[in-house]
């Protein structure tokens, strides 16, 4: 390989993390956390939400959030954008970017966010018309794009039709998200590479979880396809809360790790990185997913036994015997 | 695609997984693990180990499953052999073949095997003499493969040396193993298309591990290589007691469910096969890593909430008003 393809790595643990744990991360930790991810190479940090804090208590502080982080050029701070009211306070704390969320799934997205598509759909057109009028680029996170867990398979072509109408009313990008782990390598692959086939100047974000295990596969397979873009979150906290079987956002240092191995660039400082998640655990008061943290980078020496000499003295030993 | 590609997966639970637990696991219930595993479609079972009782004692037992199961027709029963005295006793169990162990690492080698690579080469050598003299076919598995956690990587023209020094002994097939879970998927299709293009007709099996998070991504990645052969341990059971910092082998049902949804014939009955993992926590007593004990299949349907319907009225109600 010659000239090392540029990936870009958006981290959610600050929103999609954060949001799930039973205790209150205080504000100051989170502005920490933000600021530490900031510093290594992520392209973009989802760095909180902007939802009514009688729904989502633990992200409360989200203006606090979004005024008290020390923003980084280059780096996009992206907030979650659940509706209109959202939306004036996300613009009122200079969010760099609204990050709108509905799901394929007519099931789902009743569940999940109570409302039918078409309401959703007609919802967030009129957040991306605020966002339009202020100047602020919009990407649509387009939940169960891969299947629901509740109605199954869900038509490819719908996600297409989804994507056109959002692209086509200004969204800047779309994500495609595995929200409960159904995604598998090739069907990422193929709906991947028809969506970039089609929306030529969209970016497309991709977003998995390793609820069976194939979250570093999908990832792999969907580089492969072109997919430039990925959320991951640090540690591989979170998921979303309100669907069942759902677990595990795909880690980022784990993401990261394998994508360097393969050729990659990433643009992040794995070891920085790796740092990071390494403090969660306290910072939580939980251990996390992430294979980093436990066993860490495949380079990471670990020491021969103490007793290795001697094990060698007395194996030589017998050859000579 | 159209005729499915056909894999061979070997399940190494009774071996790799139930050494490495605490406690015993009765005869009986080995007996009937693998009895369950002989009847859904896996081509090969690695039963036991006949090592020395007082090294592992939770394969003390290995005559007596090797006589107590049911042989299905078309299963290959293996058994770790570590020495003559093993093969011995092997032999006059009736395994079906011989699964030897040495490493591609001098220093794994001695800490793990208490000898220099060269000395574990000619006692396997012996080995393979006594299988050869009784008709059994041999398998040798080269422990640390794609990198060592003590020495970092390892040269794969001496992964290449090694497999040549055994092809030409007679050993009828090859497993490259993962054995600390350091193997990226670009190594594993430049290794096993390497060793594919010499041993031509040497069974390859790659044993991979998840402790980094790349298990199932490996396992794509040496498939669209070329390799048919895969190890895997039920639930994801064990790893080398031995190598610091490893953890979990590739788990069999998440492998399984995988490989079948990207297109491959595994020839196992996936329901049947999670089934048997399902077992696993009540027989050894906690948890196990597989992704489909907790989150099932993707295709598993989760029910909608029971509150549903009202959910829908009272969105649509709003569309209403």
């Amino acid at each position: 390989m010659s000239e090392r393809i540029r990936l870009f790595i958006n981290d959610v643990s600050p929103r999609d993390g954060l949001q799930n744990e039973a205790s209150f991360v205080p504000t100051a930790d989170k502005i920490a956390l933000i600021d530490a991810l900031s510093c290594i190479g992520l392209c973009r940090i989802e760095a909180t939400s902007f939802v009514s804090p009688k729904a989502i208590p633990a992200l409360a502080d989200a203006a606090q959030v979004m005024q008290g982080i020390t923003r980084v050029p280059g780096v996009i701070y992206t907030a979650l954008i659940p509706n209109l009211r959202g939306a004036e306070r996300a613009l009122e704390c200079r969010v760099d970017e609204f990050n709108l969320v509905m799901s394929v799934s007519e099931t789902h997205n009743l569940t999940n966010l109570r409302m039918t598509r078409a309401q959703s759909a007609s919802a967030l057109d009129e957040v991306m018309a605020l966002a339009r009028a202020a100047g602020v680029p919009v990407n649509v996170s387009l939940s169960c794009s891969f299947g629901c867990p509740m109605e199954g398979d869900v038509d490819p072509g719908e996600v297409m039709r989804l994507a056109d109408h959002f692209v086509g009313r200004g969204a800047t990008g779309i994500t495609l998200c595995d929200t409960t782990g159904m995604a598998y390598p090739t069907q990422v692959a193929d709906l991947c590479r028809r969506h970039l086939g089609v929306f030529l100047n969209t970016d497309l974000t991709l977003h998995v979880h390793d609820t069976r295990g194939m979250a570093l596969a999908n990832v792999m397979a969907a580089a492969q396809a072109g997919v430039r873009r990925f959320d991951a979150s640090l540690g591989g906290l979170g998921g979303c809360p309100y669907a069942p079987g759902a677990s595990g956002n795909a880690c980022t240092e784990d993401m990261v790790h394998m994508l360097e191995l393969i050729g990659y660039d990433t643009g992040v400082h794995l070891d920085a990185l790796i740092a990071c998640a390494d403090r969660l655990p306290s910072l939580i008061g939980h251990p996390v997913p992430s294979q980093m943290v436990r066993a860490g980078r495949r380079d990471r020496r670990h020491p021969v036994p103490a007793s290795f000499e001697e094990i060698r003295a007395r194996a030589l030993a017998r050859d000579a015997a």
